[in-house]
């Protein structure tokens, strides 16, 4: 089914992608493509472009494709007549939902839910699920401050002009080199480079800092808890301060890993703290596993790996789970109609492919895969940064979910551009780092092929 | 191909709905469903839900369905083996589109651009057209501002903490009565209803009033243009007042016909002159089309019907056009990758969907049929209030996309719901209007026979 690996016919892009970027250029900026693909053509690990040259995909439409490129088992859903109806009659699911929604729901989502967090509302991106987890959290929040009592008139008449006390000034606290979408609201909480925030009005909400560890965490144990106890710190003083000035955090949001922020990992212990501070100040506690969720770390949700029974009040998703959503406390539940909602509020049609992503996750055992192709990937980056280590550093990662710094960004750039011509797409991160985002199909010879060419890259330079 | 009318067989919703509500509602709050569907057995104009009932549907899944319930020619697109792989493999259009990406949105897109607006960006529903619409706004305006300079350090360290100078506070004009989506920046925008607003932090940005417009219009002209006077020296006291206040207007947003806040209208010389407003303050226009872009108000897109060479800078859509996305003016174009992005940018699938649906309006020459059957609406809309003054008033439409008044909320709610069990589905907006959102596939015998279901209920009360 797939290639047997990367077969580079031309430079990347190509004759034929560069030829595209210039008419797609008349239509809209195009100075972030990498090249343009052959879809039909890729298979599993591997992304066909334009030019005829086949790559070993390590990053994945940005970690968004769960089993690889034209997956047998999801042509079939698309074959079985059946499903067609719902590819071509999107319903608005808050009104009028499918027959099958409450089953498929309970079949997909809920099996995989995780722990404590029973109710889900879809959604269809990233950005719509946690833009609509804070106003969740907020409805919520303003709910507990007004105890038994309804809105009064003045609420219901400010809040049609954007003020107090009817649209209240709480906050959402977010965390330095966080990601968690570029909409307004998201875009409050993300911390990642300017380049995503310059020129965008935003809103006064309190930042951590995220602590900054050394890696292999093993080994610094001692400093990393500091760092940790630190941040943590500043959380609880961000919360004493912004409460001062009548901004009340009504909810943390954070990553399990800061993935566009440079793949930044902090212990289970940082995460339990920060949870029960949570709690201690009365703030809903978000992971948002947009980029982490759906397997990629061996375990189906990141946070998983904190092994925690109470481990948050939401969790958004998105990506890989190609539908998007949250998951979240049944306290969460908005109190009457209307109040979280939009025209289609996700899509079955994305629903019924997640269903089949499921399925196949499960009886092809692709978690334990993935422990194991990740184990190799990660032993694999250990012993090159040992043999390169004036080249890269601070290799890490749980599962797949892998990360290696270079030297300097124009390094990291130099490797990854290197690694695509010679037949492996690769993406970055924060400042200086590789991140690797294979799809669960991701298997531990594609980790030895991948190690193999990045060893020779590192050696040739 | 349809069904021949409406058939009940039971209540709405009738009990296999309510069990299913039932089992929805451990999942997540069900208030706002009004019953479950058949998406399987519905066709074209008839909506069937899971109870066997089969009932006209003028409201469309809020607007969204521009050909109808699985119009056969959809279906097609659906088993052409090569459109599968399309449905399978999303990719990161910013990064890397597929091969066919550019010749696909100047085949369908381009197409049916707005005059002056040759640059389209897709996005994925109309919150995130808008939000990502407004960023290029405030992104152009705050270039326009620094002249040829870059931006400094200091506006690049201040954004990563949301403060100015680098998180600017400009704003975003918007009107009373107006929507443009729920996520924080569109919210910020919206104000059609308390419940859409409460407890949901905001933005502080100028709002005016919209015009109350006396209907038909043509018979209250001039106390009309007083009205729209009015309100346009408003818009320029608030851009003035605003200015003052250190918080720019970089942009205008407005709907052509206010939807869900009540089907507002203004006359094409309300919104020459507030462009000529917008122009004058160096603000971008942006004509907010998700509602009534797609042809139902007989022509593709509502503000044509003000016969402008130069009406808008910035043209948002989604729902009928099954994509988002907005259509803007070269100078709106973002100056560098990754300014306007995000994972998607967009679907393809539903691209692929969008030609075709263009295509058949154009085979079909839909938008003549909705120009008579608009007509057949409207005329029956006005002959019924005047034979019962006394429960409905101010019929008014361009197109398909028309309304008409309940004399309070309880007899709106009361319309549609004796509307609804005798197998018309229709739709509420504002505080007491019906609005008709019929596909574009509905002609004048459907209007007909609306006309009479609704006549035997006004005159049954
Ligand atoms: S904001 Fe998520 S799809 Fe538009």
């Amino acid at each position: 089914f797939e290639y047997n690996g990367p077969s580079m016919k031309t430079e990347v892009p190509g004759p034929r992608s560069r030829q595209l970027m210039k008419q797609l250029n008349v239509i809209q900026n195009t100075d972030a493509i990498h090249f343009f693909c052959n879809y039909e053509d890729s298979r599993g690990n591997y992304l066909v472009d334009v030019d005829g040259n086949i790559m070993l995909d390590i990053y994945t439409q940005i970690a968004s494709i769960p089993l690889g490129y034209n997956h047998p088992a999801l042509f079939k859903v698309m074959q079985n007549p059946q499903n067609l109806s719902t590819f071509i009659n999107r319903p608005a699911l808050g009104i009028l939902p499918p027959e099958h929604l409450p089953e498929e729901i309970e079949r997909s989502l809920l099996s995989i839910a995780p722990r404590n967090l029973r109710k889900v509302q879809t959604m269809a991106c990233g950005s719509c699920s946690n833009e609509n987890a804070y106003k969740s959290i907020f409805i919520w929040y303003r709910n507990k401050e007004r105890g038994n009592s309804k809105p009064s008139k003045k609420e219901l008449d400010t809040c049609m002009i954007n003020q107090e006390p009817g649209c209240p000034v709480y906050s959402i606290l977010s965390f330095m080199g966080g990601f968690h979408g570029r909409t307004f609201g998201c875009l409050a909480t993300t911390h990642s480079k300017s380049i995503h925030k310059l020129d965008i009005p935003s809103l006064d909400w309190p930042i951590a800092p995220f602590p900054k560890l050394k890696y292999p965490l093993e080994e610094y144990t001692r400093e990393n808890a500091q760092e940790e106890a630190r941040c943590l710190e500043e959380v609880e003083d961000l919360i004493v301060k912004y409460r001062k000035k009548g901004k009340n955090v009504a909810g943390i949001v954070i990553e399990p890993i800061q993935s566009e922020g440079g793949d930044n990992h902090a212990s289970a212990d940082f995460f339990k703290k920060l949870r029960e501070i949570a709690r201690k100040h009365g703030a809903a506690f978000q992971v948002d596993e947009v980029q982490t969720g759906g397997g990629s770390t061996g375990k189906f949700w990141a946070h998983e790996h904190w092994g925690m029974d109470d481990a948050a009040d939401v969790v958004s998703f998105s990506k890989k789970m190609l539908t998007g959503g949250y998951f979240h406390k049944d306290e969460l539940t908005p109190d009457g109609p209307y109040r979280i909602f939009n025209t289609w509020m996700g899509d079955p049609s994305k629903n019924l492919l997640l269903s089949e992503v499921l399925n196949i996750i499960k009886t092809e055992k692709l978690l334990d895969e993935v422990q194991k192709s990740g184990k190799a990937l990660l032993n694999g980056l250990y012993d090159l940064q040992l043999r390169f280590p004036h080249i890269v550093s601070a290799a890490r990662g749980v599962g797949t979910f892998c990360a290696i710094d270079a030297k300097n960004e124009q390094m990291r750039n130099t490797l990854i551009e290197k690694a695509r011509s010679k037949g492996v797409v690769l993406g970055g991160c924060g400042e200086r780092s590789i991140r690797f985002r294979p799809a669960l199909v991701f298997k531990e010879h594609h980790a030895h092929l991948f190690l193999n060419i990045f060893n020779d890259i590192l050696a040739e330079l």
